[in-house]
């Protein structure tokens, strides 16, 4: 089906667009009342994430409510970890909780790969979506990148520091290899069935990228996510490695179309470092949507002059905060939505 | 007193050293088993901190068992809002809390500028461990920076993303530079009673420099940690401000003499960007120190040439984890301190 609105992907692909497209991490999320309510009704955040009507419902409620040029479906990088054979509990105020962890090789043969058949509530998700969506804006699959979800898998929760993580890299460097490729397996066929269902364009998360050095980010963050871009050629790929600035050359040179930016890069030394042959999604702090219109108008502008008009997507350097005001975020994206480059 | 060991003050005035000073961020601290003793009989955190002989006993610990090439005062950032008017407690497994935490203009109205007066014990503390220290090795004194001691001001605890005290940077920027303008002067007449104490030098810990941008950290904490360089002119001045590897250049044509780097930052990079003027300070992942010997020393000489033989002060990147082998920390400093550049 052909969309009415394509402005993500052309972009994506860096061909010309009319205007920035634009679109928030996190905006299928609780800055909005309806997607609270809906969650409500799911008895809790992971019965929604398995629940494909009502996942693809938060899924398009952004498109209808805050006008943005993508949606992007609404589940949890959680579930690779738990398709793999480590379920997890998404703990009220705490966040996500593995009863078992990884911590031996044995551990590590004891997961599987996890296919299309593992995941099938997501891939429902996807048709759905797509089906209500009808072609109004392009549908953004999405993963963990595998460092990331080795962290989860280590540590069993989050982390200030993903020391025990980290430790593993340095002490088990064989063993890290081993699960990043079983990790790494799953993903790809996990997008690969995204993408077969609907998807659009994939992003890789690599929430935990600013933890490590950059050497260890070379060896056992970005190779990885590297196999997983060169393997996906149906659809663009979008890397959002947050906190790894030292990274941005490597993705450069990668198979990626999009480098997403969090709001510490700047875009112009990043386009400086980046060249012209990617494109760049991001990357205002998203503290700025706490502000008044008038300082949330003028930034936005900056960014915007800052990215310029081509191989641009505007959008956060990180995830919606919960407790922004929905009317605040509807105005940063129709700021995004109304600037013409004079 | 001269000092028979000053290589850690030669480095950081740009002089010529036999070879590389060493010394750790939390050398004094949970590491050590002789420290955890101290802090039992203390009967906890804080009043170890406020109590100078035990202040001096474990801060004179690291010296006398690790061998390092400098003591560092043992006490805590917080000890200046403390003064300011806020008082603190350190919640065992959770951090340090803010019963009253800053939201008006009258609260910032209600805190007064601190000066040596109000943190006679840390004075104290550095008196006696001089005395004890009898010219072994420098002592460093130190201080947050004006935007970390604000963001604990407003949040009242640590969070993962300082939204509430950066939501106050975006709305109330007239209100921060007024509270950070107070933090300012009270870390400058607080450093130089340190000074006048016997602190051979000091430094400045920005720990939550990496939650701003790069605009924001220009405006709203850098500029501050310049006023704090330029106004102590008797010692060197070290700025360690984690996460914000866009604020090097900034520092490098600032007043301080030492820039701390975290485990991010690439050394030839940074050297790069900083240029000959500075010294480099670190900047070893802290959990390196969970590897194996052979690993430990295969990496800390691969980051002394990195970093080569002039200008440059090792340390690690972050402080030392709790849990990390007191064997290896010694290990660690005794391959700094045994190596030669051939």
């Amino acid at each position: 089906m052909n969309l009415k609105n394509d402005l993500l992907l052309r972009a994506a692909r860096g061909e010309k667009t009319e205007r920035t497209p634009v679109w928030l991490m996190r905006q299928a999320g609780r800055v909005l009342p309806e997607y609270r309510e809906v969650r409500r009704q799911a008895n809790g955040f992971k019965n929604l994430v398995e629940t494909p009507e009502l996942a693809a419902e938060v899924t398009i409620q952004p498109v209808d409510i805050l006008g943005v040029d993508a949606a992007i479906i609404f589940s949890d990088i959680l579930v690779i970890p738990e398709a793999m054979g480590l379920p997890y509990q998404m703990v009220e105020s705490t966040g996500p909780w593995f009863e078992n962890t990884v911590q031996t090789s044995s551990d590590i043969d004891k997961l599987k790969v996890a296919g299309a058949d593992d995941l099938k509530y997501v891939t429902e998700a996807i048709r759905i979506t797509k089906k209500e969506l009808n072609g109004r804006v392009p549908l953004i699959g999405f993963a963990g990148a595998p460092w990331t979800i080795l962290s989860y898998m280590i540590e069993g929760k989050g982390s200030k520091t993903f020391s025990k993580a980290k430790k593993f890299l340095y002490t088990e460097p064989a063993l890290s290899h081993k699960l990043l490729d079983k990790i790494t397996k799953s993903t790809v066929e996990y997008l690969k069935a995204q993408i077969k269902a609907g998807a659009d364009i994939v992003q890789i998360f690599d929430s935990w990228a600013g933890v490590l050095s950059p050497t260890h980010y070379s060896e056992f963050a970005a190779r990885y996510i590297e196999e997983i871009c060169s393997q996906i050629k149906e659809v663009p790929v979008t890397v959002f490695a947050k906190g790894a600035f030292f990274a941005r050359k490597t993705f450069a040179e990668g198979a990626c179309s999009v480098i997403g930016l969090d709001w510490n890069m700047d875009p112009a030394e990043s386009r400086s470092i980046i060249g012209n042959d990617k494109t760049l999604q991001g990357n205002m702090d998203p503290c700025l949507l706490y502000s008044s219109y008038e300082t949330i108008e003028t930034e936005t502008k900056a960014m915007l002059k800052a990215f310029g008009t081509e191989r641009y997507i505007a959008n956060l350097g990180h995830g919606l905060y919960p407790d922004i005001e929905k009317e605040k975020v509807k105005f940063f994206i129709d700021t995004v939505k109304n600037f013409r480059h004079s």
